[in-house]
């Protein structure tokens, strides 16, 4: 078919926060009222809450779109960490065109409810690049959401930043990897499973943590790292026993208070 | 008079996003309508903008609260920076302490509209602290709103993080005055208005840009650091000129795509 008959998709990528409804933006629920498709992944069972909480946002907004739960390739657990993930983006983006090509046939607006904000520590965008570089005629627009560190910020209620100071944004494996980065008081880190944080020397440094911010469930914890790096690995045992699941973020300061 | 004759203020902070008023949260949304007073600041004349899309939030939102401007003080221009930035903040803290005693003598729910997110780059929680500590019985919770960075990514529909990977953010100043870490592949750069990339070896990194982000004014641009270092000043300066003030921000990355 000529370059002129394929099916326009216009794809918004909506931030919608983390897990607080309320953390939805103006821009956000009117990409959702304004879509014709939302596709949302059905993930592990452990996480089904995660798909029931952005259904359950679909119905706050009173959009007209048909929603639709597509199942959510998970990632191979083997092999090396840069082909595993390619792999794996390509067969989400081969889960989305094949969604897309059932449910939107003719084109149209797809939106994707991205998690806190597509920017961070999101594969969309990537997933997205794959379906436009290849035989879809696609546009995407993304639309900002509050992220877990806002949501882990705002429940402590401290800057992420001090006085004109850098911060570093970092994952609990870099953290490991790389160590406490020179010049810089202030570390964010999220996707760590592993406690980074007791590879830290504590001296001079405080923590700030939280799970399942936003949502009912969330727990704070906040205080010296040489207290807390033996505190948290047992709060966030008991809640991941108790939920079934668990996500958190902290950040770490060194130095005087502001 | 005794502790508990003083009066309870209930301080918001309310991230509003960076100027589309379609960034407010449901959460913000709901604080600004249960606000019985909202403090807007009256900044100088070249910004009076930045209070009427303030006042157009507020009449957006049709909240009952008293809207009041007060005029913010200005930082001394010489001095050392930290002394500088501390006197101000005194100042700061004093206005809120006299628009409390004037609009809200006997208590109650007051609201700050806070520019972007709470978290970055502003001032708000450090005055707040200058009162919680003082004589007030105040209590201070923040309302995450979207960042210029978060603005700036989604006008671009790039990742600010790319796979798994840190990113420091930083303002112009300590960019200059640091150069660019190690072990970090992207930076992000806020509060520059001395065009602080120029400072940087431009060899192999890209820069995405935005000014106005969010706002009807936005212009973005983005390419190769070696060409635009010596476009970027010109747009800026065209812009600036044109609105009277300017806002920017902007992203470095180096290294391959993703
Ligand atoms: C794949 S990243 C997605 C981040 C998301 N795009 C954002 O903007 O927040 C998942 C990580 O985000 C953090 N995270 C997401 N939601 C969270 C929540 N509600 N509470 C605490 N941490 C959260 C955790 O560090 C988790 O490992
Ligand atoms: C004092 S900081 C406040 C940042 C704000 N709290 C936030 O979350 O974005 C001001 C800096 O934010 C950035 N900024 C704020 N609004 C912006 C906009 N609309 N477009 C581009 N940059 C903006 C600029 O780098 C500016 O120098």
């Amino acid at each position: 078919m000529s370059d002129d008959d394929r099916p326009r998709i216009a794809l918004s990528l909506i931030g919608i926060g983390t897990g607080n409804p309320d953390h939805l933006t103006r821009e956000g629920q009117v990409a959702m009222r304004d879509a014709d498709l939302i596709l949302l992944p059905a993930k592990r069972a452990d996480t089904a809450e995660l798909l029931d909480l952005r259904q359950a946002l679909c119905a706050s907004v009173a959009t007209d779109a048909r929603i639709v739960a597509f199942d959510l390739p998970e990632r191979a657990a083997d092999g090396p960490y840069r082909a595993a993930v390619d792999d794996w983006h390509d067969a989400i983006a081969a889960a989305w065109a094949r969604a897309i090509a059932e449910h939107l046939p003719a084109g149209g607006r797809l939106a994707l409810l991205v998690w806190g904000d597509p920017s961070l520590y999101d594969s969309s965008l990537r997933v997205a690049a794959r379906l436009t570089a290849g035989a879809m005629r696609m546009t995407v627009r993304v639309v900002p959401g509050i992220t877990a560190l806002q949501a882990l910020t705002a429940a402590h209620a401290i800057p992420l930043t001090t006085l004109a100071a850098p911060v570093l944004v970092t994952t609990g494996r870099r953290l490991v990897a790389d160590g406490w980065p020179s010049g810089v008081d202030t570390v964010a880190v999220m996707l760590d499973a592993k406690a980074a944080y007791r590879t830290v020397d504590p001296a001079g440094v405080r923590i700030w943590w939280g799970a399942y911010l936003g949502m009912a469930q969330q727990a704070i914890a906040a205080g010296p790292l040489a207290e807390m790096r033996d505190v948290i690995p047992t709060i966030r045992a008991e809640l991941r026993g108790r939920h079934g699941w668990i996500m958190d973020s902290y950040l770490l300061r060194r130095g005087p208070d502001d």
